[in-house]
């Protein structure tokens, strides 16, 4: 087995590159134990691309785990501060609420304050993969964002890449040629990355820079194992634009690029919608699975709805549930703060469990093995009124106490066969409903109808 | 066209009854125009049983509405205090605020205080239909469930109808042979009148008097035209428990008490789940459908996860929106207090939102005519920055505002061509970065190239 440090030398340190080899690292072992498939289900995956373990080489501390069909599904949260609000230590603590709640995955979006300190401070600190935007920096680092040269880019790739990134948004895909079919969109380009990458395009009649050096990334990539996070640049920003001819031109072109970076030994994923109708959902599944040959597909919900501002949680883990069902492998999160202003610390929280609901949801519906036996274990104590139990199997055991003490706080209802929702007579739990002696009662009944049915006959 | 005090004479006052003579009532038409549906789609479907319109000849202010498959898709919101906490003018807050969100139907499932003086109130104060469970009242009205008599039963059901309760929740399939089945499961029996019709059942050693009595009910319903909402005493509490021999045994029974029903002219829904897998609840759906004859269907939730409480509005509409779009007409919603404790106005308010979002995502990917629309018109004012307008088709106005404000609040950031979330420069929506000229860029272009080939032919 190699450790860390012993892949990272030679011209490519890709985990693509051992399993290729059929070569085991310590982060393929990792993997295997923690999803309790064997590493054959690992290494397989990892060789046709199917499966992506986001390891940096340079991202010490990190624990590493695995995306792909055959894994459970995982959730990412998207933190980092904008222009308009920024502070390091806020950012750290939305790192760590992420974590503590679940997010298998973080992203650092920061688009304010010294980038380069926000994202070095988030990697030293986080156990689980740390991606990024890198047009983002390169996009702060000048003043108009047509400045924008493909060489800083390249070395913002680069930089960031060295400093241990695990996997990197870049929207490659996106030509000049799919802009024409955006016209007809309501809401045009909504992926930050994509209309910054079109303003540059249309300003220089150039081609998407990310896609003339597509070789120049990979071998970046290759260098320090970079997952490329292969992104949506039109993804639709409302149901009308939905699975249009601009979303599905990208993706074709997203396809090539897949082939490209596997034949480089570089990890890839698709980054999907957006905003989906709840029915288009699993087309659009289907659809990536097909044209990106099976590279894992993560998908920002989908929204299944565009009027509710303020609870885009709900109306992205809809998608995001049916998403994770149709295959799926990592759901972005998306906060209760979405369209409307910055997250902080308790909109990451509310985020991350919509999210882990509707991975944990579709991990069930999907079938993998033991991924009731906690809802099972929840519902054992529920009957049983064991209700410390019950908190404690809870996706949030804090916010489900204070729920029940809210109108019960006092320790003694700790232990009552009922809560206030129904009362201490209408707990249809209770143990003195329970209907444990139906066997015998049906067999009462039955001798006396047989009884009954001899007297009938004796007089 | 009949009003509502001509209709209120006779045997059989139902809308089914007048439906199937063909005569239109205000109730029919009424409800034609808020479905922008023609008027005989309304009679059909009500002569069909597949529509119903919950409208109590008492129910002096109700503005009819309709549920059935060819409709949109409804809310239930249930509120009532429990013996617990109880105070009328806080029911009375609960009521006002699910129909301000737009819940299409409450439920009055009071167990404590006065209540048929609660009962009386909300009916008189209620534009929407209101439903309730009767034996209820019936348990509080004894000290021991067992108490309970058939007659008892049916003098409330009786008083009940007769102070204008639209639809009643009465669970007549659940007999004696389907308790057997409860024996497997983990968490028994969880609907609360199905657990104190089990124990008075195996208490007296006879069948459920709401079978038994079946056509002493169905009379009730015929001379106040109260809608049946066909009760699942056997829904499933837990995914464990999801799609079993108890819950299918009874869902047979309903079937066959939803012909009794229809053959008196008593309008009918089914009651559904409750706890069901992601993957399952279309084949719910469909069984419904097939077995209780195209009978509307009314679920709660389902719950597609038993670990989040505290988040069950949550969990409950992923499985709502997955129920809807396979043709479940009533949602009835789940607060997040559910399992913990009784909601309180806030917690009706984040049910109803969460439902509005579930029905509504339903509608869309049912391809209900105009159901995008307010999808779009909000997409147009956001991607024009219009905040106010975004704000005012928002399904929470004052939500989205809020958290709008939270970051920017200043009057002024009401016209930027950004929010806190991405800051000025990085929005991608912001004028600067639309791509109206593409067409002009890629004309340019291509002369051009040609140009240039030209060029390259002349030297």
């Amino acid at each position: 087995m190699l450790t860390r440090s012993e892949r990272a030398t030679g011209d490519c340190v890709t985990l693509m590159h051992y399993a290729r080899k059929g070569i085991i690292t310590e982060e393929m072992e990792r993997v295997a134990e923690r999803e309790s498939v064997p590493i054959e289900t690992i290494v397989k995956g990892l060789a046709a691309g199917r499966l992506i373990i986001p390891a940096n080489i340079h991202h010490k501390n990190l624990d590493p785990m695995g995306i792909g069909i055959e894994l459970l599904a995982k959730i990412n949260a998207n933190i980092g501060n904008s222009a308009v609000t920024s502070k390091i230590q806020e950012e750290l603590k939305k790192l760590h609420t992420a974590i503590h709640h679940g997010a298998d995955t973080v992203m650092d979006l920061s688009t304010g304050g010294d980038l380069n300190e926000i994202r070095q401070a988030n990697i030293d600190a986080s156990p689980v993969p740390v991606g990024t935007v890198p047009i983002y920096q390169a996009a702060v680092d000048v003043d108009k964002v047509e400045e924008i040269t493909p060489d800083q880019l390249l070395d913002v790739i680069e930089f960031q890449a060295e400093q241990g990134v695990d996997y990197i948004t870049v929207h490659c895909g996106l030509l000049l040629a799919h802009l024409v079919h955006v016209k007809k969109r309501i809401t045009g380009v909504v992926s930050r990355g994509g209309s910054i990458l079109a303003h540059w395009m249309l300003h220089h009649r150039q081609e998407n820079p990310l896609y003339t050096h597509y070789d120049r990334i990979l071998e970046i990539c290759r260098k320090h194992d970079v997952t490329l996070s292969l992104g949506d640049g039109l993804r639709p920003g409302c149901l009308a634009d939905a699975s249009d001819e601009a979303q599905f031109a990208e993706l074709r072109t997203l396809g090539e690029l897949t082939e490209r970076a596997w034949q480089k030994e570089v990890q890839v994923m698709i980054e999907g919608p957006g905003h989906v109708p709840f029915d288009q959902i699993q087309m659009n599944v289907e659809m990536e699975q097909e044209i990106c040959h099976g590279a894992p597909f993560y998908v920002l919900g989908p929204l299944v709805t565009d009027i509710a501002p303020g609870y885009d949680h709900i109306t992205s883990a809809i998608g995001a549930t049916m998403a994770g069902y149709a295959g799926a492998a990592l759901l972005c999160y998306v906060t209760p703060k979405e369209h409307l202003g910055l997250p902080n610390v308790e909109d990451v929280r509310q985020g991350v469990i919509a999210y882990k609901i509707a991975a944990h949801a579709a991990d069930i519906a999907r079938g993998r093995p033991g991924a009731r036996d906690r809802d099972d274990a929840l519902s054992r104590a529920r009957f049983q009124f064991n209700w410390d139990e019950q908190f404690r199997l809870s996706l949030d055991p804090e916010t489900a106490k204070r729920m029940h003490d809210e109108t019960l706080p006092d320790e003694y209802f700790k232990t009552t066969e009922f809560c206030s929702m129904c009362g201490p007579k209408f707990c249809s739990m209770q143990s003195a409903y329970r209907i444990d002696r139906i066997d015998e009662v049906l067999k009462e009944i039955e001798e006396e109808s047989s009884m009954e049915q001899a007297e009938a006959k004796n007089t």
